[in-house]
């Protein structure tokens, strides 16, 4: 008998010992560089997408062999990303799910080359599997574009711009910043095992994938006004006291609502037209609008 | 009649142009991501591991088709390096090759983003070379290896661990910063043609790269205390000043240039082990010993 929770259980607990394996074997010199990557890599989030990567690669029959070193790829790029946004230059935050933030453990330039060092590291898992063949020069193509200049950085760098300065933003900026921010990371998690697995139905899970990120960061924008400090383990109404752009901000919040229902609706839409038990796709829809964390 | 200037001028100009038209085409959105990429990019550098790359390919028989694209992958490594180290959270630095840095024009958090996406794009251009074969995944491989936690960025954050803890520094930990934060690029641009050529002086080209390298800082070091502003467009006296672990401070002034004389004298030596027209690469020995910027 399917549960979801069970099911997302077993595979967060398959990437997690995947993960602690290659931190066993991570010896740096200084020890510092390798702690730091540790630390911010281990503290407990949700592995979101890694286990939307591994869930994506069973249910189009990809061996999980084959996905673990892309799952861990993307983790480290999605960690990058938070140490170097939390960085006083940039967010300024002190608490990443509920612990210190990686600068303030170690210092502001530890924390810089530890999210260096994360992208970098990244990429050479990715490279480690393109001596295999075709299939995975272009799911790492696919993750570095997902993570570059044409997606999760070009978000960051918008929704940098129309920080303090809303008044000129509009919606489809919003939009914009959704779909690359955070969308992109979630596609990639979708595109690596589409890839994988010879792409039959890329368009549609690319659609599931970047409706799910809006819906990913509309709930983010709606939990950082309702949320709590002790479940989120972040800092509360921050983004709103810092006038960024928000769904809540645009839509207000009874209507970010509404979009996160019209965006999981959508979601569970596309994947009608794939012929594939895809139980675990559609309960990760229903996790990412109810969320409390 | 062979001109080593004349020789360097070309590469340069070469590099230079290919560079160029990549820049023309990157469009992002927002475009001050772009502007501020290319700001770093575009800021004058002498394109020493470029230039070494294409002298080396040319040496070696490999067509420069073949190496632009890492050699741009390659500047692209070394200017986030630049641009994150110039940050106030590392050696805070407000100049760069007489400029103002990343920072002072673009502010910081935009700086953070402009390195990480020198540093993802480098790799996507390094995934576009990876589609012909397993060469080209062996040279990004070599490439990513040189930029990260056994490389450049490990000898970054040694760099940092010293910093105003010198009681406690070794000669060892000199070198270990010599060998990674400066002579892993070094290395990275003589082993790219040395791999994609077929290897066959791999071990030759290798200790010849490490030794470049080690040169190279050394001269650096001879410069922060000899050198001017207007020459080396940055600040001078700056390392020993802030207590940074340099060779003046292991060997003084005139032990230093003893230590560069030794290193021009072993690269010049690896290279008579080698059976090819190498006039270039021990002119390049000479260009960097004798610098004044």
């Amino acid at each position: 008998m399917y549960d979801f929770k069970a099911e997302y259980q077993r595979l967060q607990t398959r990437f997690e010992r995947f993960m602690q394996e290659y931190l066993e074997e991570l010896k740096t010199t200084p020890a510092v560089l390798g702690e730091s990557m540790a630390y911010s890599l281990q503290n407990g989030g949700k592995r979101i997408r890694p286990v939307l990567m591994l869930a994506t690669a069973e249910a189009f029959g990809v061996e999980e062999s084959r996905v673990l070193p892309f799952a861990l790829a993307l983790e480290m790029i999605h960690t990058y990303s938070l140490v170097h946004d939390d960085l006083p230059a940039m967010d300024n935050d002190d608490f990443r799910r509920g612990k210190p933030s990686n600068h303030k453990v170690f210092g502001e330039g530890n924390a810089v080359l530890a999210g260096d060092a994360l992208l970098n590291t990244a990429f050479g898992l990715c490279l480690k599997e393109c001596f295999k063949g075709q299939d995975e020069v272009l799911a790492s193509s696919i993750l570095c574009e997902c993570a570059g200049i044409d997606g999760m950085i070009a978000g960051q760098s918008a929704d940098l711009l129309f920080e303090k300065n809303l008044e000129n933003a509009k919606e489809k900026d919003l939009l914009y910043i959704q779909e690359n921010k955070t969308g992109k990371l979630i596609l990639a998690a979708v595109a690596v095992p589409s890839v994988l697995s010879g792409n039959e139905y890329y368009y549609q899970l690319r659609e599931y994938a970047v409706t799910l990120g809006r819906l990913f960061q509309i709930t983010d924008d709606i939990l950082d006004v309702t949320g709590d400090f002790t479940a989120l383990g972040k800092t509360i109404g921050k983004d709103e006291r810092e006038d960024k752009l928000t769904s809540i901000r645009f839509y207000s919040l009874d209507g970010a609502r509404v979009q996160a229902d019209v965006c999981a609706d959508r979601c569970n839409a596309v994947l009608d037209g794939v012929k594939k038990d895809l139980s675990f796709l559609r309960d990760f829809v229903a996790m990412v609008r109810n969320r409390s964390k």
